[in-house]
């Protein structure tokens, strides 16, 4: 879905950069700024530092007089404000507005035939999701989203405007989100609610040891606590099964498997050479 | 449940007065500095611009040598890196990490009698969800959020000592997020995991109006709309339908009936006196 972020008369140039950056991290590049306080905000040091490479963002900005000018092709307008008015749309979350809009998108907008088709394979293969997206990115709809500026938020006759004011739920006594960062947040939540960007693993995928391998490592390891004297197989308590119990928790990889038997044999092999054994564990073992 | 928020190394004064002020917006305040580039960090200028009233997390804000003299009391601790590494924790998303710790923590700290309980409960109240709250946050458990230095992210022995590496789903070309804006979008999914402060509504709420009273002012327009020779009765169409379908849509309220009534009247009472006819519509009226 075409989605426009609408800065209007934003006072600081590096939250102008720092929207550009926030916008792009979520893969969203389209910024207009209505009567910012600079008019050379693109261009100016602190934006462009604040936008941190985000610069087609910033080149690809329009700059309008009025919010009239700012808003060809947009469908549904979300006011982020959070002074009380005595009047204006309702009052949402942007989480639960986003699933309640794409839910209603969804159902308003898909082939009767298609529509249960896709709840069916949803269910079945959350995977093919994309179909509903597809649909749901019909080109004709557009969202934007409106920030006031700094000091004063939004004015009430843009706020009349929008479909739905959008709240962050923050603290009441400390409400305000800095313009960058609020952009963030609503940009943050805007792509997990169109089909987030995937995760990569930063690692390679572990490989869990099965019990048997866990309980092989395990009577390896109870062989070499006795050797060393620390369990007595005449009074074994729960040693054992503590163990058991700890890498049970920890999920215990078939690497982490060879660690430690690895371990359990650098244990015996040290038992069964004397002269590796202070006189401490000597005594114990004797 | 005990929360902080560790950052690493940071370079920026200005993003830790921006950290600390979206620690403070979600409603965290335990802030810990990692050799820091500036040790007055604390107390420059663009700090206290950025952090823009949240003077008591940095008052509160501890400086330390080691990572380890930030980790007292704290169990879970949440690395925050991008980079591809050969080994350590598993990745995830914050908003599925969060749930499936919460869940898991749920599980494993009610009593078995009053988890049955909860579950009922949540599942009939949802509001009663608070006891859940209060059962995550037993004071022992404690989590550690931990964010490296601006052009590097984190050191490979930080990131191993940490239980998971929280990865934002952002766009994989453009991923790097801002610091300050990725401790306020951590936070924000923190907040809102662990139970999120209410939204309030800016604006009353509307009283909607009955199915009858639409169709009474269905009826008034219908009459005002054939006196100004809009609706020919001979030939309505699909005229009225196509209102109330628009009305219906909308929701129309009770104080939206009333103004629709109004402007019908005025229309009727305009009729009545030809004087106020232009010839144009006394023509069609002809």
């Amino acid at each position: 879905m075409q989605t426009r972020f609408i800065l209007i008369n934003t006072s600081h140039a590096g939250n102008v950069g720092a929207a550009a950056r926030a916008m792009k991290t979520m893969g969203f590049t389209d910024l207009v700024l209505v009567a910012p306080r600079w008019a050379n905000v693109l261009r100016r040091e602190e934006t462009i530092q604040r936008a941190s490479g985000a610069l087609d963002v910033l080149k690809n900005a329009r700059i309008v007089d009025t919010l009239d000018e700012a808003l060809e092709g947009i469908t549904h307008l979300c006011a982020t404000a959070m002074t009380p008015r005595d009047f204006g749309p309702p009052t949402a979350t942007p989480r639960e507005h986003f699933e309640l809009l794409l839910n209603k998108e969804r159902l308003t907008h898909i082939p009767r035939g298609l529509e249960a088709d896709l709840a069916y394979k949803n269910e079945i293969l959350p995977e093919t999701s994309e179909l509903v997206q597809a649909a749901v990115a019909a080109p004709e709809r557009g969202m934007g989203f409106l920030f006031g500026c700094e000091r004063f938020g939004m004015r009430n006759e843009d706020v009349y405007r929008c479909h739905v004011a959008l709240s962050i739920p923050s603290d009441p006594q400390f409400g305000s989100l800095n313009l960058g960062a609020a952009v963030q947040v609503i940009a943050y939540e805007w792509r997990l609610a169109l089909g987030a960007f995937p995760v990569q693993s930063a690692t390679l995928e572990p490989v869990l040891a099965d019990a048997a391998q866990v309980a092989g490592m395990l009577g390896h390891l109870e062989q070499s606590l006795q050797a060393i004297g620390f369990l007595d197989p005449q009074a074994p308590k729960k040693l054992m099964p503590r163990l058991n119990q700890l890498f049970n928790r920890a999920g215990v990889t078939q690497e982490e498997v060879h660690i430690l038997r690895g371990i359990a044999k650098a244990m015996l092999q040290n038992v069964a050479r004397p002269e590796a054994l202070t006189p401490a564990t000597a005594l114990v073992k004797g």
